[in-house]
């Protein structure tokens, strides 16, 4: 069923009523759970023309109205697939009959590899593009479709790949993926489907008569994402029907407890010549649980690698038993090196080279390399 | 490879010496991770004669000397398996070689029905009979064999059945199943095998050529967790080899979230002749955070039914906005009512009645109950 030439909806009248209740839950999320005033935004839409950004693209065009939303759709043509020309061309279509400005650009990714090579060029390709973007319209969000059944797969995706709390509680709803902080230091990406399901989408493009495209590249086995949509969510989803529930709770409970840890270990973090310093005193004030997160963070600020759990535990029990002199090293070369000041994380090759002389537990990445 | 009778190990020195080493790796763990002495305690071995409990038993007759155990072998034979004489003969005969006392005990569970009732009314059967044989030879601990697959298996049937975290992390350490606490209050099971994987226990039989009984039903897809293991284990695992580690993190992350969890959350449970009372001044010191816990905290003391979560998020977002006279009820006939005092959990036919009548979020179970 495709509804007639220009009756593509353009406000929230314009949707069954389910599907405006839908869109004013979508909202609700944001400005409640996100906590992100988006009314007035300029709002850049990454639609690469598949089902859930159709369906994100409509809701948004719907709540234009009543927000005073600017909107801009942006597709990246990755020129990987014969049929990405005509995606690029329904994706400019649908545009144009939601009168949404649109833009297209085409890259050849197909000298960039294949699996999580090519996976990850991809998507650091895209984001590169939609920050352009972003820029050039003067919007202030780049909008992604990510829906429920996207973080249950992140979910397990994260336990696969040994996340630690809250991480494991699945992506965020307001991201600086690959980067993208703004000025104020904060995230660029904001994802209002993420506790919707797919099922709520497809029934609304449905209701509308409002095509997608099918991207037969999710049904390929090559990459770990697919595997576990394909053949491990399944599975779950056998044994408890309200699966999505469970996802929906843990990324609430592990968002209350991302803003709590971070208060308390932010702040402890000290910058110094040598790299990062935890200084006794503020060790001495922190739980076991939050200096065991403080560790982490100062691996991530001080950049490249995970830190592998067990010397992250091994750093902890060392610390608690006062062995100032001892030093671990980590992987991409960062090293923890404790003496009467507190540990300081600093990171250089004669450092590591030192590190690994004194034996300090190497680290390792984690999985099997199938990506 | 059978050993010549009365040659199996009871010191550490009778191993070969990765074995010693894994038994003394296991002593640590409950020293410095349960931090549970168990020098000179008396231990009840519950013992099925698989590999697991079969390794285990070895392991600690080997520590016996050593730490200056007093053991005691426990099986139950649940009358519900052809070989399961054969079973009890095979667990006797063990002990007579490790010079081990053992007690058998007889049941007949085959009118227990199928499936989960099943598994449920088995598990209580067999810590009933193993606390029995603890009190009558006044022993301290109750010792199981569960392991690092146990444990991984543990971590992903929570997350099936929507455990928050920390409980996400999986078993503890040192337990109280089926409410097996003691006089202390503190947990009479014991897991000292918790982070160890299968593998290491089957190389020390097979090096000590001590034999073990396999159990068929293992292999049955009529339990969740065995489908879990068969089925959903070796779909990670595939993904990463170091999936174990994966677990054994998470474990200890969490065993120290617990400790901070309830260091913060019990102290604000106010038993009051009604139910349980989170005063107006105890939740305004809490962080977000804590407060989901405590909410979790008061419905499990008042016992019956898992509390539905987004419930818990609806009552404290109620809370946050000083919504006094709202009630929420949950499964099993529990009920959360808001006054200026603060949260009153109470447990009432009426009161649930009523609750139900003033329309709070009603709980339900999770699952579709193929278990």
């Amino acid at each position: 069923m495709i509804a007639s030439e220009g009756s593509w909806p353009r406000a929230l009248s314009a949707l069954a009523p389910a599907d405006a209740r839908l869109a004013l839950s979508i909202h609700r999320f944001v400005t409640r759970e996100l906590r992100v005033d988006w009314r007035g935004a300029g709002l850049v839409v990454a639609l690469s023309g598949g089902l859930d950004s159709t369906a994100l693209l409509v809701v948004l065009s719907a709540l234009r109205e009543r927000l005073d939303f600017s909107l801009t759709a942006a597709h990246l043509d990755h020129g990987l697939r014969p049929e990405s020309g005509q995606d690029a061309e329904a994706a400019r279509e649908l545009c144009r009959r939601l009168d949404v400005p649109f833009q297209l650009r085409r890259l050849d990714m197909a000298n960039h590899g294949t699996g999580r090579g090519l996976e990850d060029a991809g998507r650091r390709a895209r984001y590169a593009f939609l920050d352009e973007v972003r820029q050039d319209v003067g919007a202030r969000w780049i909008v992604t479709a990510h829906h429920v059944g996207d973080l249950a797969e992140d979910i397990l995706l994260r336990l696969i790949r040994g996340a630690s709390w809250p991480g494991l509680g699945g992506m965020s709803g307001m991201a600086a993926p690959c980067g993208l902080r703004g000025a104020d230091g904060e995230g660029r990406v904001l994802r209002p489907l993420l506790l919707v399901e797919k099922a709520r989408l497809r029934a609304l493009l449905e209701r509308q008569g409002i095509p997608w495209r099918e991207d037969a590249s999710n049904g390929q086995r090559n990459f770990r994402r697919n595997r576990v949509r394909l053949d491990v969510l399944p599975l779950l989803l056998a044994e408890n029907s309200d699966l999505y529930d469970v996802a929906r709770s843990l990324w609430r409970v592990a968002r209350a407890d991302e803003t709590y840890w971070r208060a308390l270990v932010f702040p402890v973090l000290e910058f110094v010549p040598e790299g990062i310093l935890l200084g006794r005193n503020a060790l001495a004030g922190l739980p076991r649980s939050a200096r065991l997160r403080a560790y982490v963070e100062a691996l991530t600020r001080l950049g490249r690698g995970q830190a592998r759990s067990s010397t992250i535990f091994a750093l902890d029990e060392a610390w608690e038993q006062h062995r100032y002199g001892r030093r671990f090293q980590f992987s991409g070369g960062a090293c923890a090196a404790l003496d009467s000041r507190g540990i300081l994380f600093c990171f250089s090759t004669d450092e590591a080279a030192l590190c690994a002389k004194e034996g300090g537990a190497a680290g390792k990445r984690k999985g099997n390399g199938r990506d």
